[in-house]
């Protein structure tokens, strides 16, 4: 991206997409000449859907998660089970739950993991909403479904101490081995919690 | 992409990015997610700068090319030698030619190449406006800067034998070993042609 191109609008456009993640600046290029050879069909029904998303996509003020409608669907849905809020880290995480079809619950969306060498402490994530969810008398269950890595699970172990005095019931997923997953393919920390929450047959 | 997440909107978006060359469905749900979460610094000028596009960017109509002007800058800069067109599949390969800053001169996008497999027969390009400015008088060369493939060169051939009875002259690119290129890594017939092509000391 050394020498401009045609125009300040194509370049810029090029650079911004080269910000998103799963495009560096070839793709982008690639990608802005394929949204311009393709007008009708992709590029001004991709930017209406993105100006959409500006106008009505927001943060839903109770769990985290990204909805048009402010509490967002899941908040609204009266056939969840208010007794149950499963907490994760990202709003991915809790598409990749429903997406499962297992969960029938209300969610929270902490907004990442602690991290102290980056700065992020408790401050930076929701852990204060939850704490207040979790004391509202209709929850019986938090379960901390955070990512399987040595942050998501500090942050675990550092949520379920702040919800100790609430006196819900802390849980976590099962660790072991993945559905199709071929042992010889395992890493051994997988094998060991496979191996140590064995169940009788 | 089997359940529906969070609104049409969200999942509207998602389809439509998974569209875009360089993104599949797992990695447009990755970029929507990467994008609502940095709205002010990405979402918001992305949306601005592709509404730009949209509003601004069109097809030069004497060469091809994408530009916010029209004719695109390219054409209309008096600085251009008027006596050579460089021929080219694509913008794409106009912009590589141009970032490579050895050429001065017109350019004309075919907007592909011949494949008749595909139903991409001569009147899917734009080989009529080629013809007419070779006939214009100014232009003495014509270089056909195509992709070494075979649908690239055969397009060549093509629009070689069409420009005979103009009288300008009708050059294509040197194939030889690229600069930087090992031996030991290149195709048979990249050496075939360096060998063929070799010059004198």
């Amino acid at each position: 991206m050394s020498k401009k191109i045609a125009g300040p609008e194509i370049e810029r456009l090029v650079q911004l997409l080269a910000r998103v993640p799963g495009l560096g600046p070839r793709s982008a290029r690639k990608a802005v000449l394929a949204l311009l050879k393709r007008r009708n069909e992709l590029l001004i029904p991709l930017t209406e859907a993105m100006q959409q998303a500006v106008d009505k996509i927001a943060e839903c003020p109770q769990c985290g998660n990204l909805d048009t409608v402010s509490p967002c669907s899941i908040c609204q849905d009266p056939r969840r089970d208010d007794g149950l809020i499963v907490v994760v880290e990202e709003v991915g995480d809790l598409w990749a739950l429903e997406r499962s079809n297992v969960i029938n619950a209300r969610y929270h969306v902490l907004g990442g993991h602690l991290s102290p060498l980056d700065g992020i402490g408790p401050e930076k994530l929701n852990i204060a909403g939850l704490l207040t969810r979790a004391a509202s008398g209709d929850v019986k269950e938090v379960l901390l479904a955070l990512n399987a890595t040595v942050e998501g699970q500090s942050t675990a172990h550092y949520v379920s101490d702040r919800l100790a005095p609430s006196g819900v019931s802390v849980s976590r997923l099962a660790q072991g081995v993945p559905i199709g997953g071929e042992l010889d393919y395992l890493d051994e920390g997988t094998l060991a919690a496979a191996f140590k929450a064995r169940r009788k047959l």
